[in-house]
Formats: structure tokens, sequence, C-alpha cells
């Protein structure tokens, strides 16, 4: 895909960067300062989106000319919601909760124009199945400290993050962290209304 | 993971070598000479199971004490099999044939120890969905050339391979090559029979 404007990734995860890439995309990063607080009153989809979209909106305030690209993954485990965990033993308390169970993980994402300020939001949600693990794999990998920055306290792409799931059901990348199929053909639109505008 | 023993690949997929580094194993690789016919009478999982079970076979002849790993992927849209693209075209037409429709994608691995000939085989079948993929997004893969050494002639970790999948259903590292979670946990019994066998 040929992508005429500059692309602003306002996250600052590698897996993010290293998906965008992975699909041909040139992206600068700018992180937002926008903080991770979830609405308990509207659903974890609503919160996914709504937070990305304050994020790009949040980097595009100084940006002249780009599409800033927001996004934000909330893992769900029977209604309650993981954030990154605070400390290791909170990373070990959130692994031990999703043993042996499916939960779901959200990511919302945003696209911003500037100078326009038109912009489009989309979600994903993607089931995933942990076989159950035993309290030493657990321990070992908080231990080497890749959960911590991480929603739901693992990675899919680690060393025991993938062995831990046994089953997905919806957009693989997604649980990495950004539903590129879906972001791609939403960009693909995105950038073909914005030309129309334009009278391309 | 502990392993005690040398563990060798029967592959020459770099895919394959990179998963099973990727949860912390140490492989070497010798390649098989087994050609990879399919056997029209059993199920695409048998000849998948056994076609990664004769892999391991055919490099553990020369083999004193090690575990050989062998492994098979068969891609199945409407009861018809993609093996390896022959020719670009050949590519092109297996595209088009999987673009907007749900295939499965079979992997059969063995486990062969030597020198008691113990083994153990499994399957994991992966549901995979592709969204409609324009034609010019097809010829511009194929013409990549990265589909040519794929089964169904392409990869979910590749740079359009990633955006044509929409869902997936099934696990996620088995369509890239090895089903790591089911491998992991095979490979964890396996040892310790083994182990078991020898009265440790």
């Amino acid at each position: 895909m040929n992508v005429t404007k500059r692309l602003i990734l306002a996250s600052q995860s590698p897996r993010r960067l290293a998906l965008l890439r992975q699909i041909g995309l040139q992206v600068e990063v700018i992180p937002s300062c926008v903080r991770e607080d979830f609405d308990p009153t509207v659903s974890p989809e609503v919160n996914a989106k709504s937070l990305a979209h304050a994020k790009a909106i949040d980097v595009g305030r100084n940006i002249e000319e780009a599409i800033i690209i927001g996004a934000d993954t909330i893992v769900e485990v029977d209604s309650i919601l993981l954030p990154k965990p605070a400390t290791p033993s909170d990373a070990v308390r959130m692994l031990e909760m999703l043993s042996g169970r499916t939960h779901t993980v959200h990511t919302g994402f945003a696209l911003l124009d500037r100078p326009s300020n038109k912009y489009v939001t989309g979600t994903e949600s993607t089931r995933v199945t942990f076989r159950s693990i035993p309290p030493a794999e657990i321990e070992e990998y908080v231990a080497g400290g890749s959960p911590m920055d991480k929603a739901g306290a693992y990675g899919i792409q680690d060393d025991y993050g993938a062995v831990f799931v046994s089953h997905i059901d919806g957009c693989f990348y997604n649980v990495v962290g950004f539903p590129l199929s879906k972001f791609y053909t939403t960009l693909q639109q995105f950038q073909s209304q914005l030309m129309k505008v334009q009278g391309c």
C-alpha cells in the first residue's frame, strides 16, 4: 500500500511498531501522555477505542500534517479488566487468573488526519485460551521481566507466552497488540476518503 | 524446560527453527530427504503425521543419540490439498482459491528418540479465514517471491500474508509452521517417559 502522508504512531509499544513495519509501513513514534484509565460505565471495546482516539488527539495537537495512529489494548477475563501489572506479584496473580481459561483481548485503534482532524476508529476482539500453567512456569516467566509492560502480563510472542496459549479465536496480531488486517483495510479506506475530499 | 538430550530438527524450514528457538530450545538442523507425497486414501491429518514421522526416521538413521523432530504442514481448502507452489502462477492460483474463504492448516509432528526408537506423534489443525484479496495485492505478493517455499503459497508472518488473514480459529503458531503449545507439552511428557524408562 502506498501511503503518501507521514505516519505517526502515538504509542511506545515496540511490538506495535514492529507489526506496522512488518506490513511495510514507514512509521515514526511519538508516544502520547494520555493516562490509561478505564471508564467502568462502558464496555472494554468502547474504553479501548476511546483511549486510542485520545492518544491520537494528544499527539496530533503538535503535528501540522500527518496521519496519527492511536491504539490501546485491554485484556478481559470474566468481566475483570487486566491492565499492565504494577508489580511482579501482580503479574503472577494475573497469569494465575488466565491459566486454564479463555479471556478476551480487545484492541481499539484510531486514525486521525492532520490538519483536517478527520478520523476513523475501530476495535477488534480476540478470544484466547490458556492451557493450565504450572506455577513454576509462571514464576520463571515473571522473573524474566517480560510480562511487566504488557496488558494481562503476557506476550504471545514471548518464549513462555507462546506456549501458554493453546487456542485463538479471532485476529492473532490483535493479541500481539495491533489488529493488522482490519487496520490495513481501514487505512486504505481512510486514505481514499481523504483523497476524495481533496479532489484527487 | 530443560532438555538434556541433543535436539535435531529434520526440516529446513527457517520458520520452524525460529519458532523452536523462540521458546528457548537449542536445536540443530538436519533436513530429511523424504519426498512430500500425499496419500489420497487417508485424511490430511494422517498424511501430515505420517510425513513428519517419516522425516524423523530418515534423519534418525544416521544419528546415534538425540531426539529428532519431524514436521509437515498441509493446507486444505474444500477438500483440496495445497502443497508448496511449483511456479509463481501456481502461487497466484492458490491465493485466488484462498481469497475470501476459510481453509485449514494441518501440521503433523513427530518426536523420535535415538537410540531407543521410541516415538510420539501429534497433529494440530487451525481454521484460517482470508478477507477478499484484490488481484493486485496477490500479484505484488507473489512477485516478492516469499510464497514459493510455503504450503498454500502464503506466510502469515509475511508483510502481505499478515494482512490477508482476518480470522484464526485454533493455534496461531501452527499456521506459521509449528504448533508450539502442543509440541511443548508433548516434548515435556515424552522426556519424562524416557527418563522413567531409564529409571531416572
